[in-house]
Formats: structure tokens, sequence, C-alpha cells
């Protein structure tokens, strides 16, 4: 009970799969469980955020753009690694502060999710990615 | 082997629910499990967090009350998402950096918490809510 | 299917301890299972992150020390638990920000982590601690 799923990324933000987990899910025909989602990646992130309003997903990229700004920012002078690019050891940091994991569990065969959450992968990095989630039903 | 708790809040801060889940995990009579329990909103957190000093406790919601300001702060201008009130979107950033569940192994039918730890719902909003937490026991 | 993980830590930073969890995740010979790992403190964390070059994790640690500096620096003075010291509410505000638990999927009997993905400890005190991680295979 378990599979991956590949998302596709073209710079920072949130890219939702709700549906693509959800689909999976009850294909799995489970009554009662948890799903677990792990992204394997040091750089990019999963997150339960709203699903309603964009506006939400793009201010929590700037919030984060300016909490951890690229290292060609003078206040980020004091990183070392970042031979990699500027947008590489922000990521790794964005990648400690967000969620690496998330679990959800499966009552009556659907995701206990809330009205206003939806799944997201958020990224970090600039240039485009492919981001691997793996997801286990228990 | 799960339920539902409903936390009510009165304002930003966190609210323990230790003994609640204590007692139905004791109730569920299971030897070794996992417990997990997952908030169903985009605007408010869960903790395990220091259960002595409440001096921990309100220094930790004046921090993130600095880190991510209300709206009408001057810092948070570039926020676009203010339609729903100056704590909204503060709230939607703080439930990002903070855990919308957590795994707590049961062992010998009891959580194998630390002795200093305890289980909070960690509210952004500044209007009373009810908040619903979902608890699964796999 | 469980144990403790006991790490000595002397002062702030991430000690990995990835190839004990995968030691004993091989001797459990579990085909697909959940990993759950817990660590029992509110003043040290756990991570998964980059396990190539080192100036990651020293970035790592500085950038958080410049978040949440002590409580000895002006831009802290508003903070009212000190009594343990300078760095202890900072190690609660760090312990809050980052992961308590962290659950990896294990697959043909391995945990899915990504080429990168190392399993630290995040140790937040000053003084040297022994820290107790719960580990639980379900």
């Amino acid at each position: 009970m378990h599979r991956a799923f590949e998302i596709a990324t073209r710079g920072p933000g949130l890219y939702e799969f709700t549906r693509d987990v959800a689909a999976w899910v009850a294909g799995c025909d489970r009554d009662e469980a948890l799903l677990s989602l792990m992204v394997r990646h040091t750089s990019a992130s999963l997150l339960l955020q709203e699903n309603a309003d964009p506006e939400v997903r793009s201010d929590l990229t700037e919030f984060f753009h300016r909490l951890v700004p690229p290292t060609t920012d003078p206040s980020m002078a004091y990183l070392t690694h970042t031979y990699e690019g500027p947008d590489d050891m922000p990521a790794h940091i964005k990648a400690s502060l967000l969620p690496v994991s998330l679990q959800i569990p499966i009552i009556s065969g659907r995701m206990m999710l809330g009205t206003w959450q939806g799944i997201y992968l958020f990224e970090h990095r600039t240039a485009p990615h492919r981001r691997e989630v793996i997801a286990l039903l228990r």
C-alpha cells in the first residue's frame, strides 16, 4: 500500500496535489488507516494549507522569501554554503522550518482533512525540478 | 480506534489537552501503537512543549507574535490576503511554521512523552474558535 | 518493535544517527512499515537534512542562532522565562519551530530516504546533554 507521486515545479511556490492523493487513497479501499507522505529532498517541503484564496499561497511564498532571503542579500553574508547558487542554502533552511512529511488520518475510507485544507508541495528552489513524494498507507 | 477532540479557544496562546488524550489512550487498551493527532484547520497548530513554567507558553506566543505580526504592522504591508482581518494571514503563516500534526509512540499502553512534554493546541486567531483535532491509534 | 536511541551532545548543532537507525530497521526485518522517531525533550529537535557538505549544518545552526538569539541579546529582552540560562527559552522556541518527530516510510525493508537525506538530532542547549529518541515500527 504505497506509491510515489512526482511533482514538476517551476520555481518557488505551492503546488497542490490533493486530488491525486485522494484518488489513490480511494483506490486503496482502506476503511481506517494512517496516510504518510514524505518528500525525498532537502530543499522542498510538504504543507497542509488553505485551498481557497490563491493569495494565501503567494503571501506564504513571499513571507518565507523575506524570512530567508537569497545569499546575495547582505543580511545573509554569514552563510558559507553558497557554491550551489544563492537560493540553495536558503532552500535548506526553509526545508528545515517547514514539514518534510505529513500524516493524515483516514476514517471511513477518506482523508480527514478540514474543509479548507489542501495538500501542497512547497518548492524552495528557483530552477525547475521534479520532486518525488512517497505515500504509505498503514 | 479514532475520535475527535474539540478545544474551545479565546485568543492566541497554548491550550493544553494532554489529560484528555491520555484518558482516551488508556481506554483504548492498546499495548503498542502509534498515536496521530491532526488539527483540521489552517490557522491553528499542535505542539509538544514544556508543561511546567507557564511563562514558557506566554513567551512562545509573544515570540511568534513578533516574528509574524498582524498585517496592520508596517513590516507586513506586502501581504495581500487581508480581508479576513489583520490576524488571518499571520495565522496561516504560523500554521505553516508550526506542526499541523503530532505522532506519539504508545509503548506498554502509555504515551512515551518526556517528563516535561505536554500536548497543546496553539491558537493563532484573535476571535474565539472551536477547534477540532482528529486522533487515530494504529 | 521499538527501541530508544541515546545521543550525547556537546552544544548546539546537528548530530547524525542515520546509520544507527538503518541498522536497527534492518534487524527488524519488516518489509513495509512506518518508522516513527520522537525526541523526548522540549529543547532539542529532529531533522532530515543534507548529509553531504558539513557547511549546510553549520549554516543551519547559525541561522537559528540569529533567528532566536540568547536572552542576553537586547532584541530578546521581552522574554520572561530566563532563570534556566540565556539559551533555555530560545531552545524551547527552536524546538517549536523544528520537528519533534519524524516519520519515514519503510518499503522493501529499507528507509525511503532521498540520496541526500540524513537523520539528525538538532541540539539547542549549550551544556552537554544526553538526549533520548524513541523509535517505533508499525
